[in-house]
């Protein structure tokens, strides 16, 4: 996951606000980042969080007489949503008035390192990888990822450290 | 990396040494994995052993505005490289008379698990991973991984524990 | 963890159980295992399962002004309650007519890879250490490890995988 | 790893140098920290570096009938030298003027995390860990640790990811 340098370059007329720039990250990720369309990541918009899901292509396996997900593409979603999860999660900590501070700081953000546990085969239809942040710093955000199939099996974990600047 | 369950329903007209039996699984990973045709890895085979190239493509990319690479290219290249090393190196270690027994076991082997450290953004033009294997077991196997750009600066690392079998 | 060679050495005149084989097993690792003496840590069966606790004293901390856990006590501390539970699992899977296989390819049980995430300073009285399996197989097991103190605070996690024979 | 808060307490009426920060740091890892006394780790000085050593004992070992070192004690000795050279190479690079800056911020350093992977047996009668930096930032230094015994029997590998400050 490197997070698109241009985050601090986008302008905004209007005041900024979590929310907004909650949904501006989202589009940057979904929109702009070239690998996420290639694979065709669906970025979902849940409630307060956000989930990624993709659904199964032969050209995302890793074997042409099974159905499998190739590891690759399970590391792909997890690196991408627990840098996305970090980053929502540090701006709905952060006070509104700071929020510019942030939004120029995220411009560096990217991934120190991770961690994928490749549990069971990914065999399925469709993929949902999701996060949760297990250590929030200034700097250093730690997330845990998750991929389940459309069955809700276990595909994967994974444990992401990010420098969000 | 999840190993191409063929391996073992190749047939083989004639006798199957060390040498033909790397360069099939080179085969399998290079024109048999649509995820890596999908991200047009290059197998570059070196001596005794083998690398994995890919070319510098705006697709791969985490971010529009640069030329950096994804995360998951780079999680992807090592996963798979790991895999293709540690069967290669295990192929080379069993004995001659051992080798059709040891292709029923490769049929199923798959990551466990990976760590991968980010070390500098990935920019570049060409990129290259290589692995060598740091703990050899009968049926687990762990690898070190590397990626450099053409420059020679290193992009990542990356451990990986494998199943054979 | 290295799992002690004489698992398989215990001569049992009596037959061979799943409760009486864990119980042999927590005993060898309470009883038998130096470091795990020389740290005092607690085994504490619960139920089905089991747990570690060890009691703050100042030899464990890293810090001569603060009460802080030492990072390798922490380490310390999943590494062993994984193994153990990785065993403890595998046993309870087991058919009752293949104990006695299962006792000795134990003999060799040994800890592949750990990674530790520390999640916040190890302050505390008292510290407890639980795990659980996430991936079985016949081999290999992975185990998430969590520690927490006495107030429930989420020191840090854990994730192992374990070569059982 | 958690390094002592108490870093930047130490009065210095002399100039402070990177020579001198530097032994500083290394008598606050031998001589104030009550895990590494208690584990007996002996900082060997080499040049400008640093290494651990520790000679086996049977409090140290995961067995009683072999001598096999205890994967808690491996992970302990991984994890100091990470964070003991993570601190010496960023002292290194810090410019005279900024010493007493880096020095406050070094007094809430402590690992993010890590990765041990065990690639054979710790027998032996000495063992020493060594460290190098991989990735060098302003606040977080990742390193690479290796143990090896008195045969150059290269027993484990490690990573780990340090917060400094």
């Amino acid at each position: 996951m490197t997070v698109s340098e241009h985050v601090s370059h986008e302008s905004s007329e209007n005041a900024l606000t979590h929310k907004k720039m909650i949904s501006h990250v989202i589009h940057l990720f979904r929109d702009t980042m070239p690998f996420n369309r290639f694979l065709q990541l669906v970025f979902e918009e849940q409630n307060d969080s956000v989930a990624l899901r993709v659904n199964w292509r032969e050209e995302l396996t890793g074997n042409p007489m099974q159905k499998i997900l190739h590891g690759g593409v399970t590391a792909s979603m997890l690196d991408t949503i627990g840098g996305l999860v970090a980053i929502i999660e540090t701006i709905k900590q952060t006070p509104l008035s700071e929020l510019p501070t942030l939004r120029e700081q995220l411009a560096t953000t990217g991934t120190i390192d991770m961690r994928v546990d490749y549990l069971r085969p990914g065999r399925g239809e469709t993929f949902v990888a999701t996060a949760e942040v297990i250590r929030r710093g200034s700097r250093v955000v730690v997330c845990r990822m998750e991929l389940h199939n459309e069955k809700g099996d276990h595909i994967a974990f994974g444990t992401g450290t990010y420098m969000l600047g």
